[in-house]
């Protein structure tokens, strides 16, 4: 997977892309980044990429032009029909389902504002997918977009390896995990289970599977709801 | 305020603590951040962090002790009774509202796993607060706990100046931002809507409103809802 970015703030994103997963992903040639300053991209002789609202009001504005020639660039060289996406507080709330969808794909193209508005065009005209992580205001798009890359990465075939099989498969199940314990069975007076030291596997999975359901039940019943109805829905079709 | 971070790869917030606001903040003294490595207060002699769950199971569990003893060692250097947040999947889903509360605190100690599980009783017993950034898997805690930073150091007294001042303030308003513009008027056949160049200010304002209304009921009729709930219940107070 091709993955370009597009951001005023390029060095935001070395300690991540250089780490762990991600930089496996590159080492496995499963993906490849390619972070690109639009500032360059700007034909005006101060190179700058905003400028005031029409209509007036505080802030500024990202220029349609800077933003649009950087991804003419970028998609000359494609041979895929790159997903364009545009991070911001306005976007669909991202979830797992939209990172799987993602990882199908062959190319990304990541745009990340910072502190100002993009113009109107940009949205419009340019991008395919609107994604916000969460509800909540951050500074620029940049995290964004290293979330989305991280959660998308890390599902390309190959690039998880046994050793990282994840043990957090909370959104993948439908369910919140169950607790986890490890070594030493009694840490300052704290103990772990007995029923996790007893050896019946039976009794343990289903300690297991109570314990996620009750705290699911009592962190996230819209989760629970959600996992409810999927399972009626199978029974259904099996019916 | 002060900030720590316990993570396995420390590297991964160079560029994003040394960029833009995060940068500023601590510029002008208003925030401060120590990464650690908790491999460090390993006591055992492979300096390990994790061992296998019991029970049973894939994957591997964060042992109680390395992240026990940092934490002492970061609540012994600390005037303030510090805010001990757990990033993870099973966490309270993280909006703004949160980030107001945490931006009260004087002292915050981010933990984050990375591929594994938390053992309970570091869950149960050490921390204050558990965050899930959203619905979505990551491979660790880093891009959480720096998405969480991000959102609270912003909203310290002075780390924005007025030449930073967001321009979308989404979620604090409880509406989408309306759509923005900015020069030129035509950018490759795509216009400004009339209304913006009108100079008109009662309209423009109008024009604002309905648009930023529009969006909401499309995009979030979620927080919609929860705006129009808001605004009745004001209402009924003034009466």
């Amino acid at each position: 997977m091709k993955i370009d970015v597009l951001t005023l703030f390029p060095e935001m994103f070395s300690g991540v892309f250089g780490s762990s997963i991600l930089k496996k992903a590159v080492e496995k040639e499963a993906a490849s980044y390619n972070v690109v300053n639009f500032r360059e991209f700007s034909n005006d002789k101060h190179k700058t990429v905003d400028d005031y609202p029409y209509g007036g009001g505080a802030g500024m504005v990202l220029k349609p032009q800077p933003i649009f020639d950087a991804v003419d660039h970028l998609k000359k060289d494609s041979k895929a029909n790159p997903r364009i996406i545009l991070l911001c507080p306005q976007g669909e709330t991202y979830t797992q389902k939209k990172a799987e969808e993602l990882a199908k794909e062959d190319h990304l193209i990541f745009i990340c504002g910072h502190y100002e508005g993009y113009d109107e065009r940009i949205r419009e005209n340019l991008v395919s997918d609107e994604i916000s992580i969460g509800d909540y205001v951050l500074t620029g798009g940049e995290l964004g977009a290293m979330v989305v890359i991280d959660s998308v990465v890390r599902l390309l075939p190959g690039v998880l390896g046994n050793e990282d099989s994840p043990i957090y498969d909370s959104f993948s199940s439908g369910l919140l995990e169950h607790p986890h314990y490890t070594r030493p069975a009694d840490f300052r007076g704290m103990k772990v289970p007995e029923v996790l030291l007893s050896g019946n596997h039976q009794k343990i999975n289903e300690w297991r599977e109570n314990e996620s359901l009750k705290r699911t039940k009592s962190r996230r019943p819209d989760l629970l709801e959600e996992y409810l109805r999927e399972k009626n829905k199978k029974v259904d079709h099996l019916d």
